[in-house]
């Protein structure tokens, strides 16, 4: 998503070219170059599909709503398996229009993962809950905190249903630190996201996000955090910036490498 | 601030008519009018002043700058004697430019509440950190969660430092009901604030406050929290929207008497 100008067999080429390991994969484009075409291509150039993303939306209230999240969960994560990667990033969803019972909507995320977990790891999926910034939490996403993430993964288990850490959604707690530490002793970093804090937000908020250096995030103190609780899984780079997508692709993968260099590894 | 576009006197004048008790100033327009005359005015017409908004920004790792920091923040505990409030709300800062160490910016707070407390008890002023919501984290106030406000203000005795509990910046915390009962036991809740969240963002985030009921925040629970934790003191209402600041003053606040009885009484 940090580079979506990039056609898919551009991405490729790209990563291959400056030596990136693997590419965690959004399914709309996945969907547009065709599903097992996207695996065969990326797989059979030697990259690993880290994630894909994103199920979740798990919190209507309405129950044909709620069947056709399940529906398209299922879907995605028959996606996910097909494209050879173990991880499904879920973003939960918000709260249900009029609603303010963040509770609810948090237990009707359980809820529906007591549904997909044992359908994704049958294939050989794991859900990934990813909490998103607090600024999210009334339209996109009301887990907002790794340690909301965890009460809610623990319920399953581990090899199940994990977290995303994110450092985008993380950087300003104060526990995330603890957050890291109870989700690596369990087993459930089940990926490493990079993004940094930039401000002023634009409208909407959703497509602020500042490449690698620009912004508030200390990198090393989390990547050093995630090592210290074990993580050795990928880390990868998911960075909405209007400024970057309107760039050169190739660029800006190339900038990402060097960012990432300098600021992460 | 919600009806900012009112003159001092509409506003003492509107709240009279509406039967609304007390008022929380801002310093700006404070000045404007002029402190002794503002004083005069707000308390001869028999309302309280609630809180002065806002000290703080105390975050600076310069000298200079820090010591100017602090000296504004004496002149504006003297503004909230002069106007016969008990109550400075503080905004603690964001992270000085370039800086990632939001653990030493919150250090550096505690740092300057050493001085500015006692200075203040002095003059019968109790400082009130406002932890604001995580999306201000990096440019505006590196306190975030009112745990965190609570990790600081414990430090001080608590008729010299305490919190501020605002609605808009709590909401989305599934730890926020804990750090009430806190802040109550403590005698820590030196003001309690309301606004509501409503989606989308506008650009710089800064006046997207929804009017009592436009949004995902519920009042109710909000009252019932803080009362339990023992608060008997005033219920602000503090909105910045530019919608609200565009229309007849005198009708918003009548407006907002009405959503506050309707949403949050």
């Amino acid at each position: 998503m940090t580079v979506k100008q990039l056609s898919l067999p551009d991405l490729v080429d790209g990563c291959l070219e400056l030596g990136v390991p693997g590419v965690g994969l959004w399914r709309e484009p996945v969907a547009e170059y065709g599903l097992a075409a996207a695996a065969r291509l990326v797989r059979g150039a030697g990259l690993a599909v880290t994630t894909l993303c994103r199920g979740g939306f798990l919190t209507a209230v309405e129950p044909a709503e709620r069947a056709a999240a399940l529906d398209d969960n299922r879907a995605a994560v028959d996606e996910a398996a097909t494209l050879g990667t173990d991880t499904l990033v879920l973003v939960s969803g918000g709260l249900p229009e009029g609603s303010r019972d963040l509770a609810g909507a948090r237990e009707r995320i359980a809820d529906a993962l007591a549904e997909l977990a044992p359908y994704a790891a049958e294939r050989g999926v794991r859900l990934a809950i990813e909490p998103l910034h607090p600024m999210f939490a009334a339209d996109r996403c009301v887990v907002s905190t790794l340690s909301q993430a965890l009460d809610l993964a623990e319920r399953f288990p581990a090899d199940r249903v994990g977290v995303a850490v994110d450092t985008y959604h993380l950087w300003w707690d104060d526990r995330v630190g603890e957050g890291i530490e109870r989700a690596g002793r369990g087993g459930r970093i089940h990926t490493f996201q990079l993004a940094d804090w930039t401000t002023p937000l634009p409208a909407g908020v959703l497509t602020g996000r500042g490449q690698l250096g620009d912004g508030a995030v200390d990198f090393r103190w989390f990547a050093a955090a995630v090592a210290k609780a074990g993580y050795r899984g990928p880390v990868e780079v998911e960075i909405f910036n209007d400024g970057m997508w309107a760039r050169d692709g190739r660029e800006v993968l190339a900038e990402t490498v060097a960012r990432y260099r300098a600021h992460a590894a």
